[in-house]
């Protein structure tokens, strides 16, 4: 007895659900949960089901689903194993270390492979936990220089996700394709509010009530990528720039460990420049 | 063409969500979004099934579905059919003020049949929104034949719930029981915290820093029924009772009226002394 | 025993606390609650201080607190009289209900004197509840026809403040200029994202995860005038821009009622393109 | 140039505001921020003053300030120095974790002296991060005992407050009476509801839709102490025990995280079973 997850994607058309229930009951898999999607802008079926039963010919029921559904549908059968992240740092621990603390106890829903920092400050709190700290330097080298070397070091380990958990670089548009739909970063702002640098000195002189940020994957559009997760909290006259990033920290960790949660569950979907998350 | 809601449920076992869309699908039925449930506690399966088609014949659909389905399966097909509420209040017009004005502008989600209520006060104000309002006194006769009046306002109508918006009589086991599954009501905390009278005086003596409200189903165990939804808000030391009254009408209206949508949406099922609702 | 609102905004300096409170207590008034905050970058000072005593010749308070002030200072004492509002609409009900309902059971803060429309729409709903509903055409005129007409009505009552709920014509630097500091609008998203037309329309291409209201005074730089209060909600793949706006203003209707109950209340300052608010 | 909160906490009395004040005008300290709060109920006075000047003669101002409020008056002087705590813990690292983080990166407004634990589990981890951890069995002895030896190890060190970082022992009141005021709990429920031990199997019994926690003061009535901060967070039919352990982490030690930080920096009041908090 195996716990299995369906995803499949493809174009909409009537009958989906039917045609594969219909499949995995004939492959003896019992459906526990099942969640589906029609986004009708794009005439696109999303839908994530778990089951359980004897998985049996992997390949076998992945064809039988793919017979069964339109052209040009994905398919993907995940056994529950755990994710392989790389994480990427500049200065700032906040994020880094709520990871490394679930990292450390088990309960982060995936294994830290390495920390790769274009600073020297995290190396010695990221070493504590036990985990490789590669230090990339930026400075003296073009962009390309320094993105070839940090994917030396991610190509050394199998690595599913790349996390930004407050990287201060802007990655170029080939490093990100190479890593299409597997980088991860977190904004330090409510977007499409603040795009851009210094948000929280934006947030101040508009004089907002309200700050946020927003956990979205990484696309070749700076800050313009497929939201996951967004949070928000109150604050008031009192807070000046300071108090803003201080209260922003707390934000940005919840909504960045919240869309890995999601994404380590295999809940989200990229459609076009959005997400579905099947919570 | 048609939208059909499909609502199922009954004993779990293996191949439901199969046997079920195969048999929509043989009626020529789209589904358009599905969520089901397994309370694994109770092994029982629900499901909420939204489809386009053409209905047809509702009675083979629902004797098929039978068919296909484990003894005492409950079965509805609904059509998108507006409900139709009675109204029961006392003294307090912010809850049913929240549902007259949605009524008066179409956007409730179902038709204000009548108003009743054990004092006069909101009578000239129901009224100039048009709506009936019956005023039963309570006082003076013992609350059988209290409820016997009520009842025979409610009868004149065909109603499907009764909403107590801020009702302060306690129903008897009998009454609740002729409306078994039907009265929903607005309790002004955020329960199991405060059961009973008072409850913002208690929650002041206790000195919390929240407050909420609770829309649940009513049973003939007070404040005991199941939980439809749950807001709370924070308060500090400068609330006292009048202002944490204040405050947890604003709770109270948006709790009621998320409730109301999530029922008039057939969107919840009751199971044991818990709800499931499909947001 | 009068109770006495005191707001004071000067130029900040040493020892203004002090010598504020010398003149109150000199006055024989107690100073119930005192809430006061500078302003570091424009080094302005700002207090509201609650005061229970006989007011007794409130002119010559003032003075005296002027004496004991910067040049440049403003004092405002306020008895405890209730505002004057009129209130402008176009077609949408949800912000005016919420007013006129509060107003009727005189829970606002505030008396509604009059609604002035550029539709017909809300005129029935209005007058239902005993509120005078003005209708000006906006077509086939140019805007300062328009408002030129509308400022007729409106200078028939005593008006405090202009409510701008849910009124879609941009009004003119003039009229502006007219009510400086006394027109609050309520903008259907959380700004300063999705500045402009169809925010929720805007919001839903981006494919965000919250989305948002923010109530702020009237500048002539449209949609940047200082913001009171915002609130956000979540959302999710299954919100279409229909569901959006439904969801939407809910929010709406809670953010802009909470800042009237504020601005009624005298905890609202202006201080360049913020506010300070004391809540 | 100095920084200096002054803490009063007294019977109330008219011109308390304006005493206070003049005295510090004397003193030459200028009034940077300023709360107060009048409990009506106990007929008491507290206030919180943030200052800057010279000090000069602390004592001196003390007394100054005593001579001139009523008898019975408390006043605390306070200069930037940090809190030193120890913090207990059983085998649960969430709260542990995100104090020792923000211990190592130096924003905890506070310094841990040592953690101490009734089992080995969180050693390894608390010494990674430099701070000493003293086991204490609590098997095969009584309470007493068990707390002599915990008592023994606090007493090594000069400690503020003591931070039960979910410690599952009950103290004993006379431990309790021995840190009075100095006792900070998370407890794993929104109180006063769920009272005792599992909440979240009381909370999933009763199929609540929202779960919470508690930060309070220890008092000898368990889970009756003064509340300092409270978080909700929504659920659905979705969670079962297990679900909401875990998102009950993440509240737990939001709240407990904001309770210290408002511990921290001096702004939390206790008056009888209430807190009054200055944020």
């Amino acid at each position: 007895m195996n716990a299995l997850t369906v995803l499949i994607s493809c174009p909409d058309q009537v009958g989906l659900v039917t045609n594969i229930t219909r499949v995995l009951a004939a492959h003896q898999l019992n459906i526990i949960a099942m969640r589906e999607f029609v986004d009708e802008a794009n005439k696109s079926f999303f839908t994530r089901i778990a089951c359980t039963g004897n998985l049996g010919d992997a390949e076998k029921l992945k064809e039988k689903l793919l017979e069964n559904l339109p052209n040009a549908a994905e398919v993907n059968l995940i056994t529950q194993q755990e994710k392989q992240i790389a994480v990427l740092v500049t200065k700032e621990y906040h994020c880094l270390a709520e990871i490394l603390i679930k990292n450390q106890f088990k309960t982060l829903g995936a294994n830290v492979q390495c920390v790769i920092g274009n600073y020297e400050s995290l190396r010695d709190f990221t070493e504590k936990l036990g985990i490789p700290y590669f230090y990339v330097d930026h400075t003296n080298k073009d962009k390309s220089e320094f993105e070839a070397e940090v994917k030396v070091i991610i190509n050394r380990f199998e690595v599913d996700y790349l996390v930004l958990a407050k990287f201060m670089r802007i990655l170029s548009a080939d490093f990100v394709k190479d890593y299409a739909g597997k980088i991860i970063n977190i904004h330090h702002s409510f977007l499409p509010a603040f795009i851009g640098a210094n948000p929280y000195r934006q947030a101040f002189e508009r004089g907002v009530k309200i700050i946020g940020a927003t956990a979205h994957f990484v696309t070749d559009n700076l800050d313009e990528g497929p939201i996951i997760t967004q949070h928000t909290n109150h604050i008031d006259h009192n807070f000046g720039v300071k108090e803003m990033v201080r209260a922003g920290k707390e934000i940005e960790k919840k909504v960045l460990l919240e869309a890995l949660e999601l994404i380590f569950e295999d809940r989200v979907f990229v459609s076009g420049n959005k997400t579905i998350v099947f919570k």
